[in-house]
């Protein structure tokens, strides 16, 4: 079939948020999170390492756990449009003298090439990739629909959503531009800090019709590198009330949640991995933006609480307030 | 900002599936369906025709109702990415000798220019647009969420989702394959016809990470230029279960549902508008596509039960099983 | 059929927490929350007095709407389970010396004689009634459901549930073992206050399987006579988060919620009635209790705010901190 | 304290619908179903025997699984409200000249003396005790909720709800009047053979506040002593809709559901222990009845297809239409 759209070239382009991997102290107290409560697949263990999936995700991972001293995140990876968009976007950090490491094909396991750069402004460690296999679930996991790699098990986590991720409030605008002119990511809504108008305080991107693949906020205490968490999908609402429930049963340390944001209009249950004490927000939920001419939404200071917490357990702000604030990256090596 | 994207032209593009007008012979209890008990805001009305949105769109309108003896389709309209595209798609409709008339600003009130072809083996009056005012609602209805135009209502549709169109087994290959090569709609899932492999039995394809944003299916009876049904959007499957209640006890006519697909796994009910008798489909969940390398998926006879069906209400597929089958549509004339 | 339960006698009973009675200084303001918002039914206006029942209720009201210069509480009703009870209860409280007015049928409309008391130990007007009729709905509202009495609207508020009523921590062991003691009322949880062991700060009774029917707990500013709440009954969890949507929009005030109670287990969110500041709790959920030999569950201090509070916006219980904190009640005199 | 209840004698009186003892030909796919995936906790096993309870039941357990060559019941039993109610009991029946067999402590175990009977009318062994044990969960799987015997899990089933139990057109009438007459239950809604009215197609009956702790159906093959289905409370509506997908995708015969039953407004979804396929009910929601005076809702010909099938999958009464049709029952010896 000869398209029409085969006459243009889009250019390199970011498909997704597409996984991360997390320093944890406890590999199987980890696992005991996110596989056998949050219901994710272990598809694959070399060593110290884990790979783990969603039930409604094909690819081999969106999880990678490494059992390492520090709880810190090694890789935030995104997958890209095309094969050809790993080496276009390679080119372009060279073309701007951003240090660019080739990280080989099975460095993560199922996955092809990849490049690795610090994000200008924030330090965190992106990887970018194209090719991933899509590996069969065991039979007895498999779901008997071939949208689903696996049958939903635990409290149900369907796929990864978004990064949230924090750097200082000095290089912030750096870093949210950067991906913006770089990445493709468009501001959906945002905030600048009170105390400094024209400073992000947060913006909330996507390059999906999501209201947000990643989200960069201002670290109060000045930190780059920082991650704020990583967001899991849910179906509903009520599932993300189940998932309270047993969670909250469980023990399981809250930041905060349930609750539904005004911003994004989703549902957020925000608590820790128990080994690593990573944030991992439960989202369910949200708006979905197909308006190509979106105008940004501007939070002012006397909105943002509601913006932050439209109803349900409210999200409190200040450093410290309940459970570890943020999780330091990993620097321009490979792990 | 010098955004990367700037070096290169993606072409022209949909962005969504914008809207749809809808013949029915009784305005005032069309609006007490999708006004009254759906919970769209009227946005507008001009002698016999009225204009509404659902509470999470900006725009002008997705549903336009006008009162005519023929309950018929008069458009479906999609909106493009960018201001050119709505000439570029122009252009090549009449490269490819396809009858275009150009629909002038404010036909459709509220919208800018808009071109109107049928659909090369549908028959359906296809509309491409790009601008449509976004007015804000009158105060007593305006959310004071900014991602909203109004408060939620009624049953809380939220917004258009999705075609469902119909046309000849012997002109439905050329449909479908001419939307994919020139609106850039993918295939997502698909079944060919059992007596006929090779022939489109069921196409859902979409220009958003969203399962379908049109599916094109064969019609039993031979007909073309047939809409089956207009999916709007709701947030939760409990959502979908509360307006089966409300729904039944208004002694509404249903098609099916409510049920579970689990082509896309997204929740059914399909309704009619009690004057006009289209059918109209209340939409939740669904799963989001973000592989750039989707693999659509092809369902055989012995598994499509499943795929119409995964739980609830079955969908029967015999004609004129519950409710009118099938919409015809108006030709290649402005209304 | 003759019944072998007619060979004995069980006693005056309470069947169950019948209707409330509501001061309010702006009656509409007050029926665009009840009837327009929540969804009650509208079943008699006569003067400034309204009549109100959800969809689920078939007697002719539950909450009685009264505009008057007060917004207090003009009588906490409750249904006994045989006719000859109002008599009997009477006769009792006459021999314990506790005054008894005798409210003549149609005092409020649609109900037959009730007597009417001050709680000892609380002084909340109590009233005990049997004869109610049963109103058909007018038939554009009827459910085509014979259970329900019409159909479901607005937030679905199905059944008027508890009354959470407080005291003077003076008096309040009193008004808790006189309603046990009389009443039938059998505690289902309780705290006592940390400050004074062995009087209760708050107690859960029933005389249905409900976990509660009467809360009774002690006021922190040491009055009588006061109201906490008055809940109504929605079906799911999913119907409080939808509830709490649509009110933040209207920007009804909230006292809390939407959370879980560890209490009960059940969904609550505190709502004021925009007219009257009466605290209402949308209320969903909870267990029942079957067992005949119950053990009454003892909150201590640790566990306490987990009891409040299980997941979701954490209940605030210092005076003043949300909303107006209590409502006083008429004495003893009929309305 | 002394009470006023206490100068009557309500006489002899059922608690609630207290467990049931089923035959299964493999314990441990049946243990696969109730505990594995549906969320039970096994409390014991005995042998060939295993004893099961939901996560808000307290008491020992509401389900045995007995394994036997023959799926069939073993034992339907009731609790009743106060110890000497066994006692009571069995001297109505041997009044009655109804044959009875004590069933000694233990032989349940956890459970005290207890008797057995063939329901007249029906041949159902019948059982009615006081004493059951209330056991501490493990602690790994105790709930942090007192009201909770241990922590949610799996589908969430969280109490026994209901028995629903057949037998013969020519003696339904005998049986449902028997169990009204001396068990106290009450007709809450019903409908008669169109073919012979006057006689019970159908009687919904309870003891509780619930529309239903026993359902007593006409047989269409003209069998006694058999059981429709056995059904276990969810919370939410939603819960059911979780139930029917992972049900589904691990491919649990399903008689029908999900959908919303008319008559008692609660959500079913049948499926089947695939070891002993005997019908399972998950369910609901549903109604609460606190009126005293409540009058039974006869349900004719015209009507109930709503009455069984408000919206959802409809129900087939034609039998064997989907999964085994009934499970007979033992006869009146002890197992």
């Amino acid at each position: 079939m000869t398209r029409l759209s085969d006459k243009y070239d889009p250019g390199p382009q970011i498909a997704q948020c597409g996984g991360i991997n997390l320093g944890t102290p406890d590999l199987e107290k980890s696992l005991w999170f996110f596989r056998d409560t949050l219901g994710m697949e272990e598809v694959e263990r070399r060593g110290n390492v884990s790979y783990l999936r969603c039930h409604q995700e094909l690819g081999h991972h969106s999880l990678v756990l490494t059992e390492q001293a520090e709880a810190i995140v090694n890789a935030y990876s995104f997958r890209v449009r095309r094969p050809q968009d790993v080496e276009l976007f390679a080119e372009e950090l060279k073309r701007q003298e951003i240090e660019v490491l080739e990280v080989p094909a099975e460095t993560e396991i199922g996955r092809g090439t990849a490049i690795r750069f610090l994000l200008p402004g924030g330090d965190h460690p992106f990887e970018l990739y194209y090719d991933i296999d899509k590996p069969l679930a065991p039979e007895h996991m498999r779901s008997r629909l071939p949208s689903n790699s696996s049958k939903r098990r635990g409290l149900g986590v369907r796929r990864i959503d978004h990064f949230n991720i924090q750097t200082s409030p000095s290089t912030i605008n750096q870093a949210e531009q950067w991906v913006r002119a770089n990445l493709g990511f468009k501001r959906r809504e945002f905030a600048y800090l009170p105390e400094s108008p024209g400073t992000v305080m947060a913006s909330w991107m996507s390059v999906t019709p999501q209201m947000h693949d990643l989200a960069i906020v201002a670290n109060r205490q000045d930190k780059k590198a920082q991650l704020h968490h990583v967001a899991f999908n849910l179906q509903d609402f009520s599932d993300g009330l189940v998932a309270a429930d047993i969670l909250k049963d469980l023990d399981v340390s809250f930041s905060a949640g349930p609750g539904k944001h005004g911003i994004g209009q989703a549902m957020y249950l925000y608590v820790h991995d128990p080994a690593s004490d990573h944030r991992v927000e439960l989202y369910a939920g949200g708006y979905l933006i197909f308006d190509p001419d979106w105008e940004p939404i501007e939070w002012k200071k006397e909105a943002f609480p509601d913006g932050l917490t439209w109803y349900g357990d409210p999200i409190d702000t200040k450093p410290g307030s309940r459970g570890r604030d943020t999780t330091g990256s990993a620097g321009l090596h490979l792990k």
